[in-house]
Parts: C-alpha cells; sequence; structure tokens
C-alpha cells in the first residue's frame, strides 16, 4: 500500500501538514556505509526553499533538515555513515504565521483540495491546504539527496524549466549554465528576460500561470526498470504525477510522438563504445520497453498555475451555500518554478530504487 | 514489488509472452458473490482482439478466457459467482505462426524493447517480443472485465482515439455513438473518414502513425484516491504509461494547462444535486490533491508510432556488428487503436483498487 | 517491502536506535475523525516504560511521545481527532548514560545481532544494540495504542506472563486482575511470589531466563483474516517474532496440538447467540483457515533468556581474535516481563490491518 | 498486499481450490539464465503427492507441472532457461471423484474453515474445502523448485517429522538417510516403526493425530534478513503458519529456550573457517537479531490433527439448526507428513526472497 510512501526497495514515507510542528520522512533501505550528513541533503533542501526572490512565496522557512536516525560515526567508519537502518529526517515548520483562517475554513478554494479532502474523509486540516500543501515536499527534496549519494557521480540530474505559461524556451538555445543565472532554472537566457516581464505582470494582477519542467538525467546504465508494471517509465510517471499541481507527464518525445511517423521516431543505432550501442536520436528519452537505454533519461511535466489568485471566485461553503472567495496569503504565481528540484529529486529515488531492484533480481552492479 | 502486478486491494498479476502456450492473470481482492461469468469477460476480449479489420495486425487470435479459480456456482449462489478467492484467467495463443525469427533473433529492432531485454537479462525471448509484447495487454482487458462488474453499471468507462498522427478530432462533433461505426474508435464521423485515407496510405508505404487516447470515467463518486503517492492520477499515470508504446499521459487539462492562468484553470463550483457541487468547467479532469471530485475522469495518453515498418532501419547485431533491419510481419500501422480498450480496462482497474482502499479505510460505501 | 514496515492498510513504519537523537514511528491509513491525543498513547508507554521496579532495567527514559502530524482541532471536530493523512510520533531518548563502549565496540556478544549486523552491513552501530535494541518496541507499543481506538471498546486485548524460565502458571488460578498486582503481569498470584524468589536470585547471580507471553483478545467478530498468505495467524505469527528474543510462536493449543486427536482438537459447534456459533472449546485459538471465528484468539510466544549476564563467555573480536566478554550494564534478567504490552500493541495492530482489509474486500463492517 | 501472495523480491502468487480445474502460481523476480525444465520441478512435486501410501490420501493425481511462462530456449541459451519474466505455473485437478457434497454443503466441518469462510464472504466454495484445501501447497511446492534452483546446490534444505501424536523421535539417532526408507519422513528408523503401528491403529479407529516437522537448512551463508520486520525469522513464522494446520512455529530452542539460562541459550563463538565465526552451540537456530549467522537455520512448527475424523462431531447447518457430522472422504490420518516437503518449500522460497533483497540493498553476493 501506498498512501503516504513510495519506491519498493529505496521506500520513502513522507508526513506532515503545512501548519503543523513538522515535516519529514523515513527513508528505508539505503545501502550501509554511504556517507551521509545533514549537510549533504541540506544543500539540496537550500536550492529548493522557499522565500528566495520576489517570484516565490514570501513564506520563509529555514527548512534545516535533521538526521534521526540511521547514520553512525566511530573509529573504524569514514565519517558520519549510513548503516542500513531506517533514516529518518525532520524538518521543524518556524514560519506558520499566525492568521486569521476563517475564509479558507469554510469555504471551499477552487482548484485547490479542500473539497477533495471533506468529500473523502469528512474533515479537513484547513491550515495552508494541510495534508495537501506543496510544503510535503521538502521531504521528497531531502530523500532524493540520499538517493543521488547512492547513484553515485555518474548519475547527473539536472531540470530545467522549458515552458511558462505560453512562453516557451528557444531548445537551440539550451545551456545548463544558465539554469543558476536566473530565478526561474530557465536554461535560455534571453527565454529568462521575457519569463520575468511576463511573470511580473501576472504577480501584480494577482493571477498565476502553469509551467513546464524537464527532468534529465544522464550516465544512467542500461538495464534499469522492469516489465510489465514495474516500468522505469510508469515509475517515473506516478513518481511526477504525485507532485503537487502536475497534470501531465510525458518522456522523450511525449505527446509529440502521436505525430510522428515509425520513421521518424524509432531511434537508430550504431555501435558505440564499452560495448554499447550508439543511438542516433532519443525519441524514446532513454527507456524503451520500460527499461533504460542508456541514454538520457528525459521527463518532462505540466505544472497547472497557482489556484490561489487574488481575483474572486465562484464557491460554496463546506455547508453548501454558494459565495465566492479570494485566496489572500503568500503564494507562488507559478508554482511550477520551486517544482523543479522536487522534479530531480523525484527522478532520483526512482532510479535509486530500479537500481537496487535492478540488483536484486539479477546481481548485475 | 510490482515487476508484473499492479493495484493493492484489487490487484493484477500478469503472465505470459507473445508466443508461449498461454497468456493470463491472477486477479485477487475481488470481493465475493458477484455474478461472474467467461462471457462477461469475453465481451471486452473481443472488442480488443485483433485481425478484425485491415488497420489491425492480422494476427488471428480467438482469445477465449477461461475462468480457472475464485467461481462458484451453487443453489445457494445467484448463477455462478466470485468467492473472494484469487481468479485465474488463461488465454491460450492459438496463431503462433511458425515461421523463421532469423532476423529478430540476431538484430536489435529500433523503437522496440529487444536491446534493453537484452542489456538487462542477458537473454531474451525473441519471439514475438516476448514478454514486451502487446498480447500482455489481452490479460488487462479481462481483469479490467472483473473490475467493471465491481464498480457496477453507475460508473460508465469509455474510450476514444481523439489524435491519429497529427490529425485530431474535432472535439464539438463529439459523439460517443460514432464510436462503434468506424474501426478507430472515433466519436467524430468526419474525422473518421479522414483517418481511413491517411491510415490506408501509411500502411501502403509500410510506415505507421502514432496517436492519442482519451479514456473517460463518468458516475466517479468525489472522494477517491490518496494523498500523497497513492493519488488516484498517480496511480492512472502509472497504468497508462505501462502500456505497451505509451510515451505520454495528462489530466484533464494537461499539457495544456500550463498555458492556463489560475482563472481559466480553476474550477468554480457552485452547490448541485444530492448534497455535491457543481462544477462549471472540469480543466481537473475531475481529480483534486489526487482525490476525485465527481466530476468525469479524464484522462488521455499518447501512444507512439509503431516502431515495426517496411523503411530499413539501422541497428546493430547482438554481437555488436553495424547493418540495418527491417520488420516483416503482422503489425498494426496504428497500435494506438488497439489501445482504446486496454486504456478503459486500466481505468477501470485502477478505479476499482481506489475504491476498495477508500472503503477499507474510511468504511465509505 | 517491509524491512521496517509492516501491516498493509494500517502500516507502521519504525525507526530509530537505542542511543541515537530519537525514536518514532509513522502510521498510515488510519481512519479519520477518531478522537486521538498524545495522552491517549502515553498511558500504553507508560505501561512498558522501563527502570519501574527491579526486575526492569534501570534506564530511565521517560518515553514521552508527540504526535507530530495527522491530527487536527477547530471548532468541527470533536476535539483532537485523527485526518486520516500519516500519523508520526516521536519519542526522544533522554537516558544516553555516556559511557564506555569499548568492550562492546570491538567484541561480538553472544546471543545479540553484533555479529550479524557486521556481518550483513559491514558496520553496526553498537551503542546499545543500535537499531536491535529493544529500545525499539515503544514505537510499537505507541501504534498499538491508535490500532486500539480503531477497533474500539468492543475488542479487549490482555497479555500475560504464563511461564517465567521453568515456572509455569496455574492456569486454572488465572485472574486477569492480578496483572497489575505484581511486577511480572502474572495472572496468578501464588505464581507471583514464586517468580519474584526466582528472578531476585537469577539477578543476584548475574543470570537471566527466559519466558512465555500469552496475548488475548476477545470480541474480535469473525470473518477477519484472508487466505492464503493473508492468514490472520500468519501475520501475528510474524508480527509477534518480530518482537526482540522471540524465538516461537503459537496459535491456540499450538504445540499441544500435534499430541492430539482429531475428536480432542477440533472444536465442536452449537447455536449461539446474535446467529453466531457457540464452540464448545477453543483448541483453535480463535482462527481457522487463517480467519477469526468470533472466539477469543489466543495467542503465546517465548522470549529466551537475556543475552546481557555477567557470566565471561567466549567469543570473538571484530578482526577475528578469540577472547570473551562479560556485559555490564542496565539490564532486565527477563526481558520477556517488559515483552507483555509489546504483545498486545502487535495484536491490536494486526487485527486493524485485517480489519481495514476485510472492510476494503468486502464491505462488511 | 498478500492475499494469495507472499515475498518481496521472490515473489509467489497461488490460485486454485480443490476441486477447480486447475491450481498453479506465478512467481515473480527468478533471476534470468537459469537453466529450468518442468522435470526440474516435477521431481519435488511427486515428493509430495498424496495416495503413495496407506498413510496419505487415496486421491490420485499425477500432479503433472506445466511451465506456461517464462523460460525459453534458444541456440545461444544453455537448454531450457529463465528469461527473468514471471513463471505461470499450472496443475491441473484430475481426481475430481464425482459425489454428493450434501452434508458438507449445508453442515459447517468443526476444526475446518468452513465456518470462517462462510462468516466473511458470505458464501463458500464447499467442495473438497475450496481455497483451504491443502492442495493449495502442491503450487508452493512447484514455486520451492524454482527458490532451490536460485539458492544452487550450496545450500541444502531438508526436512523431517520429529513427533507424531505424543511420539518424539530420539534425536541422537537422527540419520538423514533414513527419511527415504519410511513414509513418514522420520529420521530415525526405530521411532518410525512405532509411529507405523500408531498410526494404523489411528486410521482404523477412524481418528487423527497432529505432528511436528523440522526443516533445516545448511549452507545458508550469514547477513540474510533484516531489522526490524524484515526478519529472517519472521518471515520464516509467517510462511510456516500459512501452511494448512498449521498452530506454531518456532526457531532453533524454540518456546524450549524460555526454560534455559542466558548462560545456556547464548551460543558463544570461536574463529572459524574463511573469516567466519564457529558458534558453540546452535540455540539460536541459526538467526540473530532477524539475520542469518552462518549457521544451520532450523525452524520446527506444529501440525493439528487432520480434522476430517469418523467420530460424530456436534455442529450446526449453515441456517443455524445443531446438528452433527462425520466427514467421510479420502483423507490423511496424519496430515503432518505431507507437509514436510511444504515446509522444504517455504524455506527455500524464504531465504530467495531474502537473498535477493539482500543483494539489492547491500550488494553482496
Amino acid at each position: 500500500m501506498s498512501y503516504n510512501s513510495f519506491g519498493h526497495m529505496f521506500r520513502v514515507t513522507t508526513w506532515g501538514e503545512s501548519h503543523g510542528a513538522a515535516l519529514g520522512c523515513v527513508v528505508d533501505g539505503t545501502p550501509p556505509g554511504l556517507p551521509l550528513t545533514a549537510d549533504d541533503l541540506q544543500v539540496w533542501l537550500d536550492r529548493r526553499r522557499p522565500g528566495q526572490n520576489r517570484f516565490t512565496t514570501q513564506r520563509r522557512e529555514p527548512d534545516e533538515i535533521k538526521i534521526l536516525s540511521g547514520v553512525f560515526e566511530d573509529d573504524n567508519t569514514d565519517g558520519q555513515v549510513t548503516t542500513g537502518a531506517p533514516i529518518s529526517l525532520l524538518i521543524e515548520n518556524v514560519d506558520q504565521r499566525s492568521k486569521d483562517y476563517g475564509d479558507i475554513k469554510d469555504k471551499f478554494r477552487p482548484g485547490h483540495a479542500d473539497y477533495t479532502y471533506h468529500a473523502k474523509y469528512g474533515l479537513r486540516d484547513y491550515r495552508g491546504g494541510g495534508r495537501s500543501s506543496a510544503r510535503e515536499t521538502a521531504a521528497r527534496v531531502a530523500a532524493g539527496g540520499i538517493a543521488r549519494k547512492i547513484l553515485g557521480a555518474s548519475v547527473v540530474i539536472r531540470g530545467a524549466l522549458v515552458q511558462m505559461g505560453p512562453h516557451k524556451i528557444n531548445r537551440d538555445a539550451w545551456d545548463w549554465d544558465q539554469i543558476s543565472e536566473n530565478p526561474f532554472w530557465c536554461p535560455d537566457a534571453q527565454t529568462a528576460k521575457t519569463w520575468e516581464t511576463y511573470l511580473d505582470d501576472l504577480r501584480k494582477a494577482g493571477s498565476s500561470c502553469g509551467a513546464v519542467i524537464e527532468v534529465v538525467a544522464s550516465g544512467v546504465k542500461p538495464g534499469l526498470g522492469a516489465p510489465v508494471y514495474g516500468k522505469l517509465d510508469a515509475d517515473l510517471a506516478a513518481a511526477m504525477m504525485s507532485i503537487n499541481a502536475v497534470k501531465g507527464v510525458e518522456i522523450g518525445a511525449g505527446f509529440e510522438a502521436a505525430t510522428l511517423t515509425g520513421e521518424q521516431n524509432a531511434d537508430e543505432m550504431r555501435q558505440g563504445e564499452h560495448g554499447r550501442p550508439r543511438f542516433l536520436s532519443n525519441q524514446a528519452g532513454g527507456i524503451l520497453g520500460g527499461i533504460s537505454t542508456g541514454q538520457d533519461i528525459v521527463v518532462r511535466f505540466a505544472v497547472k498555475p497557482t489556484s490561489s489568485i487574488l481575483t474572486p471566485r465562484k464557491t460554496i461553503t463546506t455547508d453548501g451555500k454558494e459565495t465566492q472567495i479570494v485566496t489572500k496569503g503568500r503564494h507562488d504565481p507559478c508554482v511550477g518554478i520551486r517544482a523543479v528540484p522536487v522534479g530531480e529529486a523525484m527522478m532520483a529515488c526512482v532510479l535509486t530504487d530500479q537500481l537496487l531492484r535492478h540488483r536484486g533480481q539479477t546481481g548485475g552492479a
């Protein structure tokens, strides 16, 4: 069962609400002897942290990670290392701004999970969205940091925003070095400027927009994944779709593949180095039959526009009265921006899980 | 673990290869006392069966389903009913045309799982693609028939082809009754004619094309699904992505959501009947926060073009020599067509699993 | 996968080491709307807590439980209630007495998990046994408190020590009220006195003894459990065997059943109240075919003697030198005593999981 | 979820009823490239097959195993080998003797699962016990044959009957070679004669008796198993308790451990060969902290007496009337005898699953 867990051999269980005391996760199945400190994880959380510029929510959370179990340091170990026992990670909630939840409490915000949680459970923790808040993703990012340690330096996972609202990047201008040069994870300097103007206007108007994120994993060896319901792409689809506000996931050519002919789509092969094939294209996004080909794993996912906007919207109250609502508060005009490190983390976790499963079944390194 | 199983409380495990003796599945977790005969399942298999017109593979398989366990009939039961024990379903392979596999045996077909199975396992059953063959989906369709029984008549699941190659349907002309009037599951009579010409040309040229399928579930009550990794949309994403040749999955507005503003995207609510809200739009595709809203569940998935084409393609042999390959045989120019009933079946299975899980946790009917 | 988790619909994941900062668990799948405060769980932890008399370890741990997530209180709810989201429980380690671990660090203690953890992981957290410490059971007891809430007042779960070393209780003198009148959970006042003398002698001699615990669940309705690998007794066997130092588990007549004839063993039936059968005996321990009969569920498990004793024992060092070891420290002469509340908790968790699974599959209340 | 499945990386799902068309299982997770033919499995089924002497049921089932998937043979493979895909095994039911089920149909047999299945599901397949029949164990034995292949020749798994009714073997006379010299899997020639007389008398009287089986696995390397709920002994406990009619499971000294002192129980260590410790005793039964020590894994389980006896027993009808029942038919006076190969198979499956999991997490061979 997987209400709040994912993965099989590398298994992550998250917990916590937006305005509870803390949030965190338990990571089970980590190989032993892996050097791991809180600092190793903090670096990834710092990349995700909100409040770093005017385009993300002004909630100020230090998101300081604590490792409560599963690591050990003594004379015989190389600094603090994993023991193979479950790793419990904790992040305290600090900036739970005291405020009046009146409106959110009794009205269902359109586009949010308010109504569905109410319908399912008969009650809901309305403070900041409770369990449905994107704060949960901090735990994923931390778990992803452990996963990257397991994958090692040969696997490089990077994400980028490739579309904001209607504005797509120019893929010919893709430069990974640009990612850290703008607040959008945009790999195309020119487009980043367009986005800045676009998003400023949206923000001032109290509106919001959606985005498309692309995550690329390089250095993944062939053979990860499994038929038929253990496919690497099926795991990635579930992982990305489980991120807040995601409405679509695609691999490689994705939906565009529908418009191609077989000749255009099937990646031809030549003999490459190290006994591996060299593919002449990568429409497959690095996955065939659910199993990695050795090419870059390419995943894109669409994030819907932030539902919390300043325009009044029609809704109903918990007791069925028709009304309208304006969602004030500290919100991102484009939540897709902050989804980039989350997508990277989910990629890392899925690859790690498949790596351990592959090693278990086949003995392959 | 889920190499060849999916679902939790309604759990389906499939097995079998394209050219083995048989294929089938074990369905575990079915509620007891449900009327079920082989005929109930055969009707769905007959819809999926290949060889019914010139646009699908000419392999002639009767796909006759046998129920080997999990049902019982006596004086006290209303005909043959489920017992709550696992239901084993078997379909014998009949038309395994004797032929020379020489070319496929020693060469990796581009776009197929040949290379990745070889890389993972060190060997592969190359006959008709072995485990990676779309014949496996017959077992899914059978399992979906059981799922539909559990969901009952109030839930209606229907699929349609909404795009073939570059040709999209006219959504304003959508008519579910047209689905059975053409060989493409096309809900738009005019577009069906366009597709016929388009596909005939492709077929004669030995080429192939991709497609987009839309599956809609109506009558699903609010509350199915769960945070955070048990989301209904995450399950659907994995389920659809696990179907052969699928490269993308989206819910509701899907990738289009990225281009919308918050005002356009968040579905407003009015008070509806039976104490449930009435939504003024369905950009969400019936799912918010991973939980059903009561609106239609709308899923689309993209199927890549058939990789088996008559045009020679560059490839390598299993021992690393560069060569080219032409994939002869009995293949569909657009495998997306036959994916429609498979998508419906996966929708049925996912909804059933979530229904039983919801009932388990909350006691809700 | 279940390295550190158990249960399916009511799923408990524990984490933490003996001498880490804290230990705890995440409980997923709890039904919503259930009143739950830390005090509700503290009462069970207080029963388990060590250091309460001279027969249990003198480690002084307050074992104060904190609920970090999954509960909510507002005007509409009846005090603090569960939300259906994962419940994170935390217990800080307080009394991690500063000491020299030298001997334990480099030598394998016979009867402990020192060697096996070392063999498996290549390293081990030797402080107090690390992950293999019985402190982990505090998390189980807390989870069991939640499970009892779900089961409700109609299900009564009670445990007793029925054998200490070679001394069995007189079952004819069984009196549940005696349980709280002695430090041994002994239901037979006379035997409690015998044990007191026996254990005092052992303690003074620096030796230790084993024990047998019996846990009885009354008020469990018929129908919980499932064929064939989801049997209630199989789940109970795994649950009890997973408790530290347990070497055997039996249901009802247990091993004694081997000596009976079919006539003696098969519990005869008469018609009882509420349309349920009345059984004339309970050799089955309340379970037939893996499913509850409605009679008391009766489980017994054997706990081996504490391995930490003052007598020098032959062992080897981590680098293979032969030596001997004396395990000083704060240890229970009979760890079986403290296993009683743990066994109760595991019974509660298993029954709850099966209850939710039964409700999910069959819809039965 | 695990109604009818067990194992994680080596996962077995069984299906089928006593009097259905067939029974079988799907084995998922098998490493690729392993030589495997039906004959390899048939040998184990032949050992379990009933009707081979007067002490087991006279039902005549050839129990011919068929492999329907997951294997492949071509020029490049060393005979028929596993492919890594799920292996579907099928055994047809042949000797479903036509008879009147009247009595069993409407009355609950004491000691059987009749009432509990009825209580859970509202109906039951009463023919030969349906899903609760011991015929299901044929599928386990077949799966165990695959597991043995994975474990390889260095791991030797053998079972013996060590107690029949009140008659225990003389352990000093244990001789594995005697196992095949008598119809009881008795390792002690003298006791075998005692049992023969005892069982003949019981059989003639229409009565039955219980038994205790011991299964020993030699050659298991240290490190298999995991904390805390993935313990090797917890898995073994569940596996053995899931076998029909089993009421108790113990490891090593088992319940006897309760009577020992710490000095007697904790196995002392000396340095052994190959860098591994040599233990001076094996009270632990080869498992400490849930992880294998490298010593023999020793498990015992108790089987209750056959519930089908010729003595009239009090019972009730399905509609609540008090009556009595005599269970005629083809039954074993001591079902424990046939449980020996089943216990061996479960040991093999559990060890294999833990081996693959260990390799997955740690990379250890």
